[in-house]
């Protein structure tokens, strides 16, 4: 267990920001978390910037989170920026912790921000594209639609031209589960339906309208069993989490009350081509290494933020962060396990479905959402008893390519 | 000081590899460090991965470093990409230190890696540009200028359209060094002929042709004061170390005579528009610190590399490093007190002008250099009794913009 606490968060409301910058955006997610922290920005000693897109999207390459943080005069520190796919926020947390736990220093900021909306809506789609090694791109498709095979799918429900090559990938991931483990597509709806419900209370979020599970059927299809409530949107937004070592916890005054300590946090990589075994699952991996660190396990946890890219997606995650079995994931949700209410509720913020996925800003989110819960300030959509929270966020091309999985593990 | 040990350095040769891709280059690094530190590849626990324009010149997006490692093998360890423009191979290694100083894990490989040279020459320029935020262009260029006023500049040696943004910005600085402590363009030349002369003897080096300072001098013009051999090149390339606790150190039975201890690792990022200010250089809050955490101060430094993008960025550095007074570094390099066999010999590898200047692969190949220094390998290029060594890498647009410097300082 660590000696870090989390003492501030932030974010921009998540959407269609056109009108707003991305300096802007990390201006107000920053801001947002120092006044939530009750510190100055002269305070923050080193900072880690989580961006996926930016290069692709506006030509900014390098040095951008010093470009964007100059402009609130914040300078003279060290600032790294990171890249590593949806997981760019949650690995610029992870290296703001290891940053404290190796004395570098006693205060740092964590910010992601990402712009995907633009203009020309083709440029935000070949972001995606260009993660993928183009070279096995071909090879790694017929894997999966071997994997999924024997699933019947309807006529006219699989885009010709997907989406998105990731829904692409996640609605072979739901089919090879429906044909592996009988889950069915309105358990899969039943998540984002939950997802959309739990919104609601979030003002923060993209998306704050709910929707029955017959509703999430009969919505447009992205790809079998996919449809659109099902997966996550193009979002622009930043969050930002101050971070610090418990001496300067004590040194500067701050309220003990409201700070969130960091059990553990963990990046791990890996390929899962082999999506049969779904035990070597990479977030299997990063998940016991997490809770190992921790100290807790799989039960001590009372609510989570996962990545539901797609509503598959949190079928796949909590099954392997051990909160239910294999195979149980689609049961469990359906039967209202996730719910706020329930057993262990999962994506209280709406998650990526519905509260919108700003590539390089939802791993810090899912700790800003996280830290509320434990805080108790999470007003309408508050987890009762809050303790033991775990936020899991993944990048690169999920079970196919080259993935990355963040555990971060928080406790009162 | 930290109980962190460089056990193995590789390199690629720098140069124009327009046959040998990305992967290739990184392979080759990474198995030469392995072999360099006797480990196999399953030891490595972690990566960090410095690259700077991958996306904008073949178009690879995010997880770079997961695309690169996994073609050899290398998989279900952490690793996290590192942009920090020509600073990003040393930011990955400083993040690889505060890795193991975190007790994350025990065994962390640092590689960066960069392919600049492409079929359309423009790409590559723009690049570079992309790395300035376009709304201050303008004004940062005209205070630029007006730094250097005064300077007499001979007709026709400054392009109108210059090489590059980079060394126009050089240029500037010399002009405004130049008239503010009366360094002189002969000795900017001395720096390029000594740099030159010292890649003589480094086989992996881009260029090995020793020039007169009159040579120098002599050669085709970019902007007054410099000229081609001051710049250093465009170049494709590599570089990786390995790093260890030293409890791995004892528990793996390593060569501790081989093994190199980081007596300290530092980023920091500042902005230096007010070049007249020249106490207050990003640089020298970035070596203060790290000669404090390291417990020696630049006496002691028996050898170092620093980033001379072109010779100017050299004489700022050595002074900026506490090498020599403020204004003194031109004449001590016309002096020979930084050649192999003066007073403190800088850039013994030829340097970036010579060795080449492979963005992300920088920082890390300086590292390369100082290891084998201190192990007493370097063969005809050989610092006799070296001891102590500073390795400085800068990024972002120096002085101009902000910037980011990365200083590590490594002892026997």
């Amino acid at each position: 267990m660590s000696d870090i606490y989390v003492v501030g968060v932030g974010m921009t409301p998540f959407g269609r920001l056109t009108e707003v910058s991305l300096k802007a955006m990390v201006r107000q997610a920053t801001e947002a978390a120092l006044n939530d922290a009750g510190l100055q920005k002269d305070s923050i000693e080193a900072a880690f910037f989580g961006n996926a897109s930016q290069g692709h999207m506006e030509g900014q390459q390098m040095i951008r989170g010093q470009i964007a943080l100059r402009d609130m005069g914040i300078s003279r520190i060290p600032v790294v920026n990171v890249e590593n796919a949806c997981a760019s926020g949650s690995s610029a947390f992870t290296l703001a912790v290891n940053h404290l736990k190796a004395r570098a220093g006693d205060i740092a900021l964590a910010v992601g921000a990402e712009k995907m909306f633009s203009a020309d809506r083709s440029r935000m789609f070949s972001v995606f594209d260009s993660a993928l090694d183009i070279s096995c791109a071909a090879d790694v498709h017929a894997d999966l639609l071997r994997m999924g095979e024997g699933v019947e799918v309807p006529p006219g429900t699989t885009s010709p031209k997907p989406y998105s090559v990731f829904m692409d990938v996640y609605a072979a991931f739901a089919r090879a589960h429906m044909k592996r483990f009988g889950t069915t597509q309105r358990q899969i709806a039943a998540v984002a339906a939950k997802n959309h419900a739990h919104s609601v209370h979030n003002p923060l979020s993209q998306y704050r309208t709910s929707y029955t599970i017959d509703e999430v059927l009969a919505a447009a299809p992205i790809t079998y069993p996919l449809t659109v409530p099902m997966c996550s949107p193009v979002s622009d937004g930043a969050a930002a989490a101050i971070l610090c070592t418990g001496a300067a916890l004590r040194r500067l005054g701050l309220d003990t009350h409201r700070a969130v300590r960091v059990l553990s946090s963990v990046i791990q990589t890996g390929s899962d081509r082999n999506y049969t075994d779904v035990r070597n699952h990479l977030t299997v991996h990063a998940a016991r290494r997490a809770y190992e660190a921790a100290g807790v396990g799989p039960r001590d946890v009372s609510v989570a933020e996962v990545h539901d890219a797609t509503a598959m997606g949190e079928i796949i995650q909590i099954e392997n962060l051990g909160f239910f079995e294999f195979g149980e994931g689609g049961p469990a949700s359906e039967r209202g396990d996730t719910s706020i209410g329930g057993r262990i509720p999962v994506n209280p913020s709406g998650g990526l479905e519905s509260k919108g996925h700003p590539v390089g800003a939802t791993g810090i989110a899912q700790v800003h959402e996280l830290v509320t819960q434990l805080r108790g300030e999470a007003g309408p959509r508050q987890v009762d008893g809050a303790s033991i929270a775990v936020a899991e966020n993944g990048g690169g091309l999920y079970g196919v390519e080259e993935a990355v999985a963040c555990v971060t593990i928080l406790g009162r």
